[in-house]
């Protein structure tokens, strides 16, 4: 008996467990739960998502590490970027966190469970 | 608003997600879950927790990766090791691994909880 099939590097369920282990991540992922709570200052309806620029501003951290932060969770399924002219606004994918933690905890309970996909693409 | 207090390098919760980022250790798990069927084959009693080298020999990777995969389980309290003798045992951290998962949960809800500790330690 081995652990075969668990060393798929592009596991989507790897990539999604990685986003999640930065406090920052968790951070940018929580506060766009409750945009109206954490971004109300936003010029733009918040129906459209939060603005980079609005996320930026509410970390104490430079441009380019917010910028690579959003990219790490946008890679990983778990926000959705939709540009708007000069800006890009950001949504937490509820049903894509989910499916991670669903995936995790079956990876935890069953050793086949660790090659499985998180994102449907 | 900022995202203050999230970025404390000691977390628990960094480094115990971290420690399930990787599909081997997932997979150890998973499987020091049921001992019973996974180890069998261990001459020792698997009340003292499955041995080191029954681990390794379950996974097709050297016994230095094994070691690793191992120790960092260890440090982020996952599991939990004993050395008898010679050998060391290895017992999954059932409570500990539920209250990594509801950290997790909740600082994916919550800007706050991202700097909550995991080990009660």
């Amino acid at each position: 008996m081995t652990i075969e099939g668990t060393l798929d590097p592009a596991c989507g369920l790897d990539e999604g467990i990685k986003a999640l282990a930065h406090p920052v991540r968790r951070a940018i992922l929580a506060k766009l739960r409750e945009p109206e709570r954490y971004f109300a200052a936003q010029a733009q309806p918040l129906s459209l998502g939060v603005c980079a620029g609005q996320i930026e501003q509410s970390c104490p951290l430079s441009q380019s590490s917010i910028s690579a932060h959003l990219a790490a969770l946008q890679a990983a399924g778990l926000i959705s970027g939709r540009r708007v002219g000069p800006y890009v606004f950001f949504k937490r994918d509820d049903e894509a966190i989910e499916r991670l933690l669903a995936l995790l905890r079956a990876a935890l309970d069953q050793p086949a469970c660790n090659s499985e996909p998180v994102q449907s693409s």
